[in-house]
C-alpha cells in the first residue's frame, strides 16, 4: 500500500470504496470513499460543478474522479446531492415541499449510467410554495445533522452563496427563506465599480463590525452604504481591506435584520464552511444572538450515509 | 443649407456654433451646437465614454463629433461637464466641498488641445467629506436647474446608475447622499442567478408597485426578495416581465426606505431620463410622497450655459 498525502488527507492508491458520497453543486465536486465502517477512506474534489457541464458529461466527470475507487467485481453506490439533481443537472429530481422530512429515500432519483459498475442515486432537493422557496444540497446536511441531533427542534442556518435560514421541529423542515447575500457580496465585488476600491483577501475585524451594525440598523441605506465604500476611498483614502470587510459586514448586517424572526429568540446552528460561519457567528454575537457550529463535511456525510444504509436496508 | 433628420432634431449640414456644450460620462458622450440666442443647433451623442478613453484619446474622439461645427476663423469654447473630469478622465478636475454653489466658474479646469480651433472647459464636480459623497455632471444640472428656479430651497433628486438626493439651500448643495441602485439593478439583471427570470425590456405596473412597497416596508429582506424571484419562476413560472419589474419596484422600494428624510417633507425635483424619472416619481407617490420632473436636458444645458456666459463676461 502506498500512502500518498493529498488533499490534507492520507489516500491509499489502492482503496476500494464500500460506497461513494458526493456533493455536487453549482461551482464544485466533492467525493468521499466510504469504508466498511462508514469511515472516510478518500476525498477528491473537483471544480466542475454543474453550471459548466453539459448532461452527458457528468458521468465521465464522475467517473474520473472515483474510478480508482471501484471494486471490478461488484456495482458501487454512490449518493449524490445537490444542483447535479437540478433541471439543468445531470437528471431532475422533483422537490419534496415543505413541511417535509429533509430526504425520503422513496423519492431518490437514479441516473442512468453506461458504465456498470457504479448506480448513482440523487437526492432531492425541497422547495416551499409560499413563500416560494428552493434548496438542493442543504436538505441533506440537515437530514445529517438531524440524524446526529435526533430531537432538535429549532433553527439551522447554512451560510453560503445562498444562504438558508430553516425551522425544524420533529425531524421536519418546518419552513425556510433563502438570502442571495453571498452571490450580492460576489457581484458587487466583481461588477460594480466598488472592485476599484476593495481587496480580494484582506480583513479589517472593525470594519466588518462597523458593517454589521449598519447593515442591521439601516438596511434601507445598503445602496448608499455600498456607494460610500468607493466615495470614502476616493475622498478619504479608505484601506482596500477595510472596504472589503465593511462591504461583507453592511450585506451580512441586511440579513440578519431581515432574519431576526430566525434568530432573536434562538440558539442558531451553523452548518456551513468555516470562513462563512464564522463571519456569520460574530455577526450574531455583535448583535446579540447566541450560534454554535457544526462541520458542514460531518452533515454532508451524516446525511448521504443515513440514505444510503435506508436504501440498501429497504 | 440641407436640413438631415437624425437623433430626433433637424441638423443643419452646415451649422457653426457660438459654443458647444458636453455631457460627457461614463458611458456616453453627448454634444449640442448653442448658436447666438444660446438656442440648440444640433446634437450628436457616441457611446464613447469616459470609461472606455485613455487620456489621448478625447480629443480625437470630441473633434469627430464636433468638428464641422467649428468656424475655422475663431476659437470655439467647449464646455463639459462629467466624468470626463475623473482622474481616469481626460483631465482630473479638483472637486468643489459641500456646502458650495455647484459651479464655480473660478473652479474650472482647461483641457491641454493640440487642435487650436477649440478651448475645452471643464466643470468640477463636487465633493462630501463626512460622510464621504462625491458627484460629477449632476452638480452641471443642479445648477442649470437653479439657473432657472433662482430662489429654489428644498430637495432635488437626480436618478441614474448612482442617484443623488440633494438638499439645496439659498443657491448652494447644503449635501448629498448617493445611491448606487441603478448600477446594483444593473449587476443583479446581468450577473446573477436572477438573470435567468428577468425579461430585457418587459414592464408590469402591477409588480413593480408591489415591489415598491415590499422593498420599502422590509429593507432588511432584500436579499431573501430577490431569491425570491428566482424560486417564483421555477416554483411558480412567474412571468419574466413581471420579475423585472419587482426587481425595479424592489429596490427602489429600499431606496425609498433610505432616502426618507429627503422626502417625507418635501416636494422633490426629479431630474433624470424620462423612464427612470417617471419610475421615481411613481414609487414615491405609491408611498405618499411628491414630486414633480424637471428636463435632464434642460438643466444640463442651462447649467453649462450659465458657466459659458460667466466666462466670457468674466
Amino acid at each position: 500500500m502506498v500512502a500518498l498525502w493529498s488533499q490534507g488527507r492520507i489516500i491509499m492508491n489502492d482503496i476500494k470504496a464500500k460506497w461513494i458520497a458526493a456533493d455536487w453543486g453549482t461551482t464544485h465536486m466533492r467525493a468521499w470513499a466510504i469504508g466498511e465502517e462508514d469511515n472516510v477512506l478518500a476525498f477528491r474534489e473537483s471544480n466542475e460543478g454543474m453550471k459548466d457541464l453539459q448532461q452527458n458529461e457528468f458521468e465521465p466527470v464522475l467517473l474520473r474522479l472515483i474510478e480508482s475507487w471501484l471494486d471490478e467485481a461488484k456495482v458501487t453506490t454512490v449518493m449524490a446531492c445537490g444542483m447535479v439533481g437540478a433541471k439543468q443537472g445531470w437528471v431532475e429530481t422533483p422537490y419534496l415541499k415543505t413541511p417535509c422530512v429533509p430526504i425520503d429515500n422513496n423519492q431518490l432519483t437514479t441516473a442512468n449510467t453506461l458504465d456498470t459498475r457504479i448506480r448513482v442515486h440523487l437526492v432531492p432537493g425541497v422547495m416551499q410554495n409560499d413563500p416560494a422557496d428552493i434548496m438542493r444540497g442543504e436538505e441533506t446536511q440537515i437530514a445529517g445533522f438531524i440524524n446526529i441531533k435526533h430531537d432538535f427542534k429549532g433553527v439551522v442556518c447554512l451560510p453560503g452563496t445562498h444562504a438558508k435560514w430553516v425551522n425544524i421541529n420533529e425531524g421536519q423542515i418546518s419552513n425556510f427563506k433563502t438570502f442571495m447575500t453571498g452571490e450580492l457580496f460576489g457581484v458587487i465585488s466583481n461588477h460594480t465599480l466598488i472592485r476599484h476600491s476593495t481587496s480580494i483577501k484582506g480583513w479589517n475585524q472593525n470594519s466588518f463590525e462597523e458593517g454589521v451594525h449598519e447593515g442591521f440598523n439601516n438596511p434601507g441605506l445598503i445602496a448608499s452604504n455600498l456607494f460610500s465604500l468607493r466615495a470614502e476611498s476616493i475622498v478619504n483614502n479608505l484601506d482596500r481591506d477595510q472596504a472589503r470587510s465593511s462591504l461583507s459586514g453592511l450585506l451580512l448586517g441586511v440579513e440578519l435584520n431581515g432574519a431576526q424572526s430566525y434568530w432573536k429568540d434562538s440558539n442558531v446552528t451553523l452548518i456551513g464552511s468555516e470562513l462563512l460561519s464564522n463571519n456569520y457567528q460574530l455577526g450574531l454575537k455583535i448583535l446579540g444572538g447566541q450560534s454554535e457550529l457544526f462541520s458542514l463535511e460531518t452533515a454532508t456525510l451524516s446525511g448521504l450515509s443515513s440514505s444510503y444504509r435506508g436504501l440498501i436496508s429497504g
